[in-house]
């Protein structure tokens, strides 16, 4: 494989980051909003439409909204190398977030048309709906229907909060599509996506080569106690959720620092009741958020978190109910997908760095049908999902410069 | 000293209890709402009133709406033995918590003039205006007015959440009284009440000889630090607030352990934000309470925990803001009325325990004033401020019948 000499716009880029970014703008600050299947969304993806269009691309829309943009005049037999992200956002998202895979794809696309590149098969760039879940639960649903992990009658029928339904907003706003679904497998998919946590920042690398995702688990506890009162209740008579939600939040803490690696633990949520300065709790509802890359390592922090937690509770006379709030096995990225991304970045003379995605992408899904791998560049402060998100030009720039790369060697890799 | 041979009207006791608690009954429960100066607190002072009036006695209600009920054809020079309570409630309280006091003192004096007992001085109940401070904060406002402990025009300025001021509403209800404060300096005062802890009835004990009560000290703590999402944040770069709230939750709950004696510790409220299941906090608010009889062991528990807070926060890279939200230092009853408490009890036949009270209450406003204790009757499961707040019928007498045979012999001491 050899580096290619071509470079995307980078003035282009950020001008149509910036152009989808003031749809659904938030007043006063640079982020902005643009929900599944709103109004706003609707006005984001005909933008984008536009631009495909602009560039010729062969546009499908299949029946869970989300749109495909692949380079014409190919032998409809190769499949394409396909990126491509997701242009919903979460309430208080950023212009960065989704947006800046699709559009980054564009701009490769773009840059290799502009230059007349031979190529041995297409390329196409492709938006996933509701990739936040923030609307309609799960999260990654347009790529899941894409890769045919759900059938599509069964996600047009998810609702929202309002009892509106997928089916009826895509119909809304004109996105329900005729493409069908699963839809086609792609040679390779790689995905580029701000990191959206802080570690290349943190240590100076601008290009994150992404191996997998981590797998996770999510558990509700509410631990049911005795309420009474601050002062008049001796110690030992006490049986306080509270101190046990510490106990657990103290204990999984201590399990990132027993097993290290990928571990993370996080108490993000805790709700005590009543919740008075001079009333013991009679619950505490928390949840613990669990990850790593390995399931055994994971599962072997699930044990010892729930050990841990029935003995606590024992101990002050509290009792426990769990739930499941989410459970995901990691993914593992293909190797080869994972070389090419690094070369392709060493070779432009970037640091890199390998590492687990922690958050969910619409990457993983295509890993379960074709070879895939991610792309991240720096968050600033590691921010996302808040409207202070931010990723400096430069590094917008490096990163979609390593996906033309990554994308024009796929091309000619044989995956068989 | 001797025994007395009367006894109270136990029937007559339950049934004004029934009565006042009818007034602002919370609905399929035994509980009621008679919050300071509302309607329903006019009610009950109606009620209480009556019964007063009905016995001969000399009521006078003072300018923050305390009514003192005073038995009739004594020297003037000769100051009262005076009992008393409060019967505001909290908003989802019991009809025991004050009630008992106010009601048990008018049992005492209508059995002591049934019976024309000959006295050397003459004995008082009174009920104090806003002891819950549910409304009008603070606590225990009539009696600290009362004593001289704040002054009269301070107090009515006081305003509820509504902006309503307690001199309006007071004149609303029709309680704003003539007599003056500070009033009239009791020769001694003595108060039942319920327990509102475990205490006796874990240790199935009938009679609480109060010897004082623990001093208070709350503090609000804000740890700040910095959200962040709970899968792409190595551990190594959180700064989790939550993690130093348990932190400080588990050292406290050990400094109880370490001291022992009346040492108590309590984190009742904790509140995380933005408090989702994969967000990192970025504030966590949480309230401290501290509580012990001695007050030097008191400042070494503050100093403790301020000084391991700091230390936690620092190790995890959070800051702090700390607010004492009150503090109190603890007060001692006066030893010749616990004598007297603890000896008409067993006079009695009654088991006691000599305890401190966890709770404030209107004799330790008086202990500033007058020789004072108090006397406790157990409460079921330790509940108060609550609907389900209960006391036995045999332990409302047995109360009753012990603060009876305590006036008496309060009125025949020489404190001089």
């Amino acid at each position: 494989m050899t580096a290619t000499d071509l470079r995307i716009d980078r003035n282009r880029l950020i001008r149509r980051l910036d152009e989808l970014g003031a749809i659904g703008a938030i007043e006063g600050t640079i982020g902005c909003a643009r929900l599944a299947l709103t109004d706003e969304d609707r006005a984001g993806r005909d933008l984008v439409a536009t631009w495909m269009a602009d560039l010729g691309l062969e546009i499908s829309i299949d029946g869970i909204g989300n749109a495909v943009a692949t380079m014409p005049g190919f032998d409809p037999s190769l499949a394409p190398v396909m990126t491509g992200s997701h242009i919903d956002t979460v309430a208080t998202g950023g212009r960065y977030d989704g947006n800046l895979g699709v559009l980054a794809g564009l701009e490769v696309i773009e840059t290799v048309i502009a230059a007349g590149v031979a190529l041995d098969r297409p390329l196409a760039v492709g938006w996933f709906t509701d990739e936040e879940g923030a609307r309609f639960p799960p999260d990654m649903l347009g790529s899941l229907v894409y890769v045919g992990g759900m059938p599509l009658e069964a996600a047009l029928e998810i609702e929202d909060r309002d009892g509106l339904s997928v089916g009826d907003e895509l119909e809304r706003i004109g996105y329900r599509g005729a493409a069908p679904t699963p839809g086609r497998v792609p040679h390779a998919f790689v995905e580029l996506h701000i990191e959206q946590g802080p570690v290349l920042e943190d240590e100076g690398i601008t290009i994150g080569v992404v191996e997998g995702v981590q797998g996770i688990s999510w558990t509700e506890v509410t631990l049911t106690g005795q309420s009474c009162h601050a002062g008049t209740t001796p110690m030992r008579l006490r049986h306080d959720p509270g101190v046990v939600a510490a106990d657990v939040n103290l204990f999984v803490r201590g399990l990132t620092t027993e097993f290290g690696g990928s571990q993370v633990a996080t108490v993000g949520a805790l709700t005590l009741h009543p919740n008075l300065v001079n009333v013991v709790p009679s619950t505490a509802v928390m949840t613990v958020d669990l990850r790593n890359t390995d399931d055994g390592v994971l599962q072997q922090a699930e044990t010892r978190f729930r050990s841990h937690l029935a003995q606590a509770a024992d101990a002050e006379g509290v009792g426990i109910e769990t739930r499941v709030l989410a459970r995901f096995e990691p993914v593992d990225f293909d190797a080869r997908v994972i070389d090419v991304v690094e070369a392709a970045a060493t070779d432009a003379g970037l640091t890199t760095r390998r590492m687990p995605s922690g958050a969910g992408h619409d990457a993983q899904m295509f890993a379960r049908v074709c070879p895939t791998a991610m792309i991240f560049t720096p968050s600033v402060n590691g921010i996302s999902h808040n409207v202070t998100e931010y990723t400096e030009p430069d590094d917008l720039e490096a990163g979609a410069n390593v996906l033309l790369d990554v994308m024009l060697r796929l091309a000619e890799t044989d995956f068989a």
